[in-house]
């Protein structure tokens, strides 16, 4: 049976504010807790379904995790979530860290992206082209909110963010570096061809784009090319698109 | 003033069962009702703003459109939707007609995409490559759910989409043709050469892919590669990086 004080936190934990006071975030859903056992954050206690705790005990007692057996009731009484399906994992928060490209690596740059979906469609397509250091605006929402993680599909755990201001992080960071900006008329990206020597790939705000304080760092401004009619495309589908041509041009 | 009847009618349109009744959907938003005004769509009503309505007199006037002026809470009383700014359509939706592609034409084919924003995503990333053609199986979702148009950001307006049963479909339609299908473990995209002569583009559901009624159709099955860690991409975004990557070689 789930304390009233349990639920309070958990509940709490849906707000930023709350969030950075405790340190502490919520992870839902099978997928996500599981990925989230198998990495290296520090998991507070785990709410999970009498058939969920069965079924993975091994891995619940490998990793020394508190798990309180809830009905599937409770768990959703918790949360707006649809992840929320048969377990519900409260985990620490890690350090804002600062992080920058290694030798001939490439980064990601976020300026202002808002929507928590896109933000964790970002971090997984991030993932799945083996990008693991994203750079993020102040204002970029925050990636432990409950629906970035969601978005994310367990990849938060193996992609790092890093929140700072981004004119002083570039102006200090990217001196003689390539700073790649996605831009609606720009050179055409079918036709730049992306050093091995690694850098910096900037995606802006999902309605106003890459913001002039960022845009003054921006090496080189590059343009999916469009076919048809529509005006633009949303930021996650964008950041794809990009890697997808950095990756499929750098493994030749 | 909105009366009870079209606050009633509104509402049932959020529904598909009334959707068919009707033969109508709504379409919310500046953009889109933009978009739907400069469309060959027969519009029933516009509700807008006296805002909208003197910013966009000359358009609503040209169009002879019936538009009544509510106020915001009037609208943001009609519905959950984020977009519905400034303004609310209704409008006649089209036949269920037969499409196929052209000679050296691309057409996408969906089976059992059942997710209203991934559909509207997948529709605006069709139009922004110039793909104007959607089979879908019969299980897609709805494309009027007022869900998929707004994820569709105005581009359902361009994308024509044929719901069918893709089996019978495709044993009528594809013979001798190529149907490109993704799947995870499938050959590399990146070593694939899209033919000149056009042919079918296959995406498959969220947690399933491709069924098996569709899959002994598909003459070349293709994966994304993937560097990191996520265990897979959305289908808007597959099906955005499969279209980037068909564009950019034929564009050669």
């Amino acid at each position: 049976m789930l304390s009233k004080n349990r639920i309070k936190y958990i509940n709490s934990l849906k707000i930023k504010k709350f969030r950075q006071l405790h340190q502490s975030f919520i992870v839902e859903g099978a997928k996500s807790v599981l990925e989230l056992l198998d990495s290296d954050f520090e998991i507070e206690f785990v709410l999970t379904t009498q058939e969920f705790q069965q079924k993975y005990s091994t891995i619940l007692t490998t990793h020394n995790t508190i798990a309180e057996t809830v009905t599937l009731q409770e768990l959703e009484g918790l949360g707006s979530f649809q992840t929320n399906d048969s377990c519900l994992a409260v985990a620490k928060t890690k350090q804002n860290e600062f992080l920058s490209p290694d030798k001939s690596e490439y980064v990601l740059v976020l300026d202002d992206v808002r929507d928590p979906g896109n933000l964790g469609t970002i971090i997984r397509v991030a993932d799945w082209y083996g990008i693991n250091k994203i750079i993020c605006s102040n204002d970029t929402t925050d990636v432990y909110n409950p629906k970035v993680v969601a978005a994310s599909k367990g990849s938060f755990t193996r992609v790092n963010l890093f929140y700072t201001n981004l004119e002083s992080y570039l102006a200090e960071n990217a001196t003689g570096m390539n700073v790649i900006g996605a831009f609606l008329g720009g050179s055409s990206l079918y036709d730049f061809q992306f050093a091995k020597s690694g850098g910096y790939i900037v995606m802006g705000n999902e309605s106003n784009g890459i913001g002039k304080a960022v845009e003054q760092f921006v090496t080189d401004k590059i343009t999916i090319p469009r076919i048809g009619g529509a005006e633009s495309l949303n930021v996650g589908i964008a950041t794809a698109v990009m890697l997808d041509n950095l990756r499929r041009q750098l493994s030749v």
